[in-house]
Parts: C-alpha cells; sequence; structure tokens
C-alpha cells in the first residue's frame, strides 16, 4: 500500500489461463464506473477513478489472483460505498472473490475501527489479562423469567459476556425493552457482589433509527455492550452508531457474511475498519467448516498493528464446548473471547456447574499459555 | 403455504443422501433456536419456535431440496430478521443454498409490498401501455455539467427514468445535493416541454438517517423516484424508507446480493416484498452469467398475484444494447422497465440519435407484441 489515494483489492479469478488478465480488466471497470473506458472523455475519470489493474498471477491451484486499485474517491467517506465498490456488482459474478483489502491510512482515518477494542473490553469487564469468557442466551422463545434465571447462573459463575443470540429482536414473548431491562438488572444484581463486571450485551435489530433508540434504551439500564450483524443492517449502521455512542462498545455477529468474501478480509479486516470492538467468527471443527488457517488469520487481522486502529476482540465460536477451552487458548492467545453457547444449556441442572467449569477452564489455560 | 404462522423456506443441501435428513435437522435448529432441542426444556419453544423440516427430497442432479417450515414468531415484524432467520448462519455454511420463500399472508402484510409498483411508475412517467426505458448517468467522476447535458439528452429523447449509477454517492466532485438539484431541473426543463414526464432516480447512501435526509432533499426538488441498493445499506431501511415516504418510488439495485440465495427469491420475492417498486436484476447474455430461466422467474414473481401486494417493475440491465430492445420485449412484456446504460454513452457525438433510437425501439417492440 504505497498510493495513498488508492484500495488496494485482491481478488480470486476462476478464469482460463488466457482470459484472466481480461477478466481482470473487465473487473475494473465493474468495480468502477461501469463502462467502457473508450466511451470515457473526461481526463479526470480516466486518471483518478477508473479502476488500475495493478498485477495478475496464476497460481498453483489454476486461479489467478489480480490486484486491483480502487480509487479512494470514489468511496468517499460511507463505509457501504466502500462494500459497493469492492464487491458490490462483483457478488453477482460467480467467477468472482475477493480475498484481501488494504485501504489508504486516510479511510483508515475516516472509519476510526473501534472506540475501545481488546483494551475496552478489558476495563470494562475487569479481566485484565487472561481470555474472556463468552456465552448467549438461548433460545429464541424463552420467558424473560427464564432468561432472567440464566444470566443470574451466568453472572454468578462469572463469565464475562452474557450476549443475546442473535436471533433475538423484538419477539413477542420478551420484547426487545423488557427484556433489556430484566437482563441488565440480574446482572447488575450478579455484579455487586463481585469484584470484576459482567457484561450483558443485547441483540440489536432494524435500521439506524431504532438501533439508536435500542442503544438508548439500553445505555439507560446500564447496559455497555450490544450486538450487532453488519451484514444484515448494513455495514454504515454500525459505523454511524459506534460514532454516535463513544462510550459503547459493539460486538459484531457474522450473519449473512457468506458472500465470496473471503472471511479474514470481511470479519477480519472490514469489520474492525467499521468499528466493532469484538467479532465473532466460526471457529474451526465446529458446526461451520472454515479451516483453521482461516481462523487464525481472521484472529491476526482482528489483533496486529494496523494504521493506529485499536484491535478487536477475536471471538471465535459455532458449536464450541468446554472441553476445547485450553485448545482455544493456545490457538488465540490471552487476546481472545470464547464464546460457548449451547454447550452449557446442554448440561440442564448442572447448568452452574457447567459454567463454572468454562470459566475455570479459561483460567487455568491462560495459565499455562502465560506460564 | 398453508400455515398461517409458518414461513416456507426452501433450501438446496449439497451433501451425501444418507446426510440429507440429518442436515435438514441440522439446518432447522441453525435458524431459529441455535441449540439442540434435547437441551430445551419450554414447551413454547418446542412447538412454537423450532424450525420444523416439513419434507427433503433427493433431485436429479444428486442434491437435495429441504424444504422447512420457519416460524413467524421467531422474525416478528423486522425485514432484518427475516433475512437473519431465512439465512444468517446457514450463508456461513457453504453446504447450503436458500432457493425460495413464502410468507405468510400476515407477514405479507407487515412489509407490504410497493407504495406504487408498475401503476406507478406508469401514472408517474405517463408510459400507460408500453415496456419503460431507462438509462443511467455514467461514470462516476464526472462533473456536475456533465451529467446535467446526460439528463437533457436523454430526457429530450424521452427516456422515462435516468437514475444515477449506483457508485454514485456524495463523491467530491458531484456531492449529492448539488447534484441531484442540477440534474433534476435539467429534467424538469426537459419535462415542460413535453407531454410526458422523464423521472431522474438519485442513489442513496448511508444509513436510513441520511437516506431519510436525501429523500427529504431530492423530493423538495421534484424527485419522486430513488435507486437503493437494499443489501448494502439493509433490507430493513428500504422498508422504514418506503412507509415514510408514501408518495415515493423506489429502484431497487442488486449490489452485494450475492449471497447463495436463488436470484429468483432475493430479488423476485423478497425486495418486491420489501417494497420496490422496480428491481433492477442482471439479464442474461450480458455482463453477467444468469441463466435465461433465472431471469425470467424473476420477472415473473414481480408481476403475478402474490397475496395482496402491488407488482413490481422488472428491470433487466447489465451490459444491455438497443439492439436487444426487441428481444427483451418479446421477452419481458409489456409490463418491463429496459436499462441500457454504458452501450447508449458509446455512441459518444451520437449519443442523442442513439438515445431517441433506443426510446424508439421500445416503442416499435411494444406494438409487435400487443399486435
Amino acid at each position: 500500500m504505497t498510493d495513498p489515494l488508492r484500495i488496494s483489492a485482491t481478488y480470486r479469478l476462476r478464469v482460463a489461463a488466457p482470459d484472466a488478465t481480461h477478466r481482470a480488466q473487465q473487473l475494473a471497470l465493474e468495480q468502477s464506473i461501469e463502462m467502457l473506458v473508450t466511451s470515457v472523455t473526461d481526463p479526470h475519470v480516466l486518471d483518478t477513478m477508473v479502476a488500475r489493474v495493478d498485477n495478475v498471477a496464476t497460481d498453483g491451484d489454476g486461479t489467478h489472483t489480480a490486484c486491483l486499485a480502487l480509487s479512494a474517491e470514489t468511496v468517499g467517506d460511507d463505509a457501504g460505498q466502500l462494500m459497493n465498490m469492492l464487491f458490490g456488482n462483483a457478488s453477482l459474478q460467480p467467477d468472482v472473490e475477493l480475498i484481501d483489502v488494504e485501504v489508504p491510512v486516510v479511510l483508515a482515518g475516516v472509519w476510526g475501527g473501534p472506540n475501545h477494542g481488546i483494551g475496552g473490553m478489558r476495563r470494562y469487564t475487569g479481566a485484565l489479562e487472561r481470555p474472556l469468557t463468552c456465552t448467549a442466551l438461548k433460545p429464541i422463545g424463552s420467558t424473560i423469567e427464564s432468561l432472567v434465571h440464566l444470566c443470574s447462573v451466568f453472572s454468578d459463575a462469572g463469565i464475562d459476556v452474557i450476549k443475546d443470540d442473535h436471533g433475538w429482536a423484538n419477539q413477542r414473548r420478551a420484547p426487545f425493552a423488557k427484556r433489556v431491562r430484566a437482563c441488565q438488572q440480574a446482572v447488575t444484581r450478579s455484579n455487586a457482589a463481585r469484584d470484576r463486571r459482567t457484561l450483558y450485551a443485547p441483540s440489536l435489530y432494524g435500521h439506524f433509527d431504532e438501533m439508536r433508540a435500542q442503544i438508548e434504551l439500553a445505555r439507560r439500564e446500564g447496559v455497555r455492550l450490544v450486538l450487532i450483524a453488519p451484514m444484515v443492517c448494513g455495514v454504515a449502521t454500525l459505523v454511524a452508531l459506534k460514532r454516535e455512542f463513544e462510550d459503547m462498545m459493539f460486538i459484531a455477529h457474522p450473519s449473512l457474511g457468506g458472500l465470496r468474501i473471503a472471511p479474514e478480509a470481511l470479519f477480519g479486516k472490514l469489520f474492525r475498519l467499521f468499528g466493532a470492538d469484538a467479532v465473532i467468527f466460526p471457529n474451526h471443527g465446529g458446526r461451520f467448516s472454515y479451516p483453521r488457517e482461516v481462523c487464525r488469520a481472521i484472529a491476526r487481522h482482528h489483533t496486529q498493528p494496523w494504521h493506529d486502529l485499536k484491535p478487536t476482540m477475536p471471538t471465535p465460536a459455532g458449536g464450541m464446548s468446554v472441553d476445547r477451552a485450553a485448545e482455544m487458548v493456545g490457538e488465540y492467545g490471552r487476546d481472545s473471547m470464547l464464546l460457548v453457547g449451547g454447550a452449557l444449556l446442554s448440561a440442564r441442572e448442572q447448568l452452574a456447574a457447567r459454567s463454572t467449569e468454562f470459566v475455570n477452564a479459561v483460567a487455568m489455560a491462560a495459565e499455562a499459555v502465560t506460564a
């Protein structure tokens, strides 16, 4: 990344070798001016707006890697427009995959990354050294009474973050306002007896205005962390919310993120860029099929130095169990948050014991890593 | 669709035959309660919230079709939440594709479809019988002067709809407010001399609040039609905007819509359900690879009776040319809007003549269809 006015986007092209360069040039037009250069008369458009093909290379598997330089001017300051220019129309062309993205420092500054990031997750929970623990309120359709019970058990056990399942919205049986009030109160009661602090993270739904109202309501109840699915609500919504609520933290959920954009780029880089303090992603070996290398790359993108963006908390999830806590801590290190959901609830009458076991397993694994 | 409280969702599963039924059951849990039923104690959750596998069938190509009945109660009234429950986590599982969706009448009423639909597009333009013509303002990065010139030429030629390219946002060289004012004024001037009316459709960007402000500004200038990319801004944003601005019409753009959701279901059904008066989709034989049958199915879903939703205007696009006007009118019939963008601009000095040729070709093709 040397050109301060260009976004570097790397695509995989599944085309025959003789077509690769032409395909890359077509893609450069599709993702910028959407017309032939021969029809363009304005020199500014030709020099500045048209995406540039910097390199096309053939890979060992017969696919081709095309590096394009997209004009930052085509994007302006809108996160949705970045998605549009990176992969909007290309998403409709099955021979193209977006595998990496790098933004110039000026655009990193425009979106600015997380408000708080890993440091904030540590300060707000009081878990200053070890990996964090996280679980989910399930199943949707439960009564508020049963959710309150879960909140009490989980926070008494010392789990750091209790998030709504991402399927929670404003369902009849546990509407947002009542649910958030009751759950946060349960967590607050439990926190009062301890020297560290469990965070409850309600799930936002709808559009920007609705989410803003939800955050305002939740903040009044003491909530400081919320769950948001940027690919459902639009990435510009996340950016605007994290700007407006500077004391809030955001966990991004990958729902609807299964485009042909590499998870490393989307969940690892773009979600961090747009302001996620933590990002949930499907760990290998669970209900999802991401390879181990992909998961490690997501976490690496969350935590490695990148412009002056704060690091994001990697949150591997998706069918994880207490048994895997040590392995996951070994894999992701101390700067991670382990999310175990259904595997706690499957303990039924032993929920409290299983929750404590989870907390202890992570604490012990962390000591082993440190030692 | 007989159960008034269930959404019918059909998925294609790419798994080995002995695993198909189990995979469908896993999917039903993933897209509803996200946990094992054996861990659920609440009978309401078991009876009402858990998605039901209604049928699993093996197809000729070795894939399997699974029909699931999702609980309407899990969705409430949020369009984003419908996307979440239909395909949120499943989007991260490459062996699953969403191929069809049907909603109960109560949910059709919740979102309500287009404000105006095909009838509105006809009334607003005055094109009461024939297919509509549409073109695009390209390339992004142009000056406002050159856009104004294009608007004048296109509307003098009698093109019905002039839309912003979907890459237009708030770029420095032609900021939204100035661009919309200048382009609408050019179109208004041209309309004053004629008995029919060209519509200019600016492209919305950002989140709900920003889009609301953009529409308010555009309405004051006389704009009645806007372009929106629901998969970029979130489908709930489209729903809320079309509710708030009852006199406005919305063209939905497919940008970022390339998930493993069949285009027929996403662009044909869901975009109509959420309120698109017209939907742009890639026609076969252009820059995109949708088969002819898929394109026809999208248009059929736009126009056929569906609950009491108004029909949506099918808008085939993506590398179309004036030469294909007759063929496209033959394919899609009178209730369609043909979008030819770059192929007009490639005429350069003959832009006015090529634009008139487009308008005439559609009018003549329409007479042939009617005759």
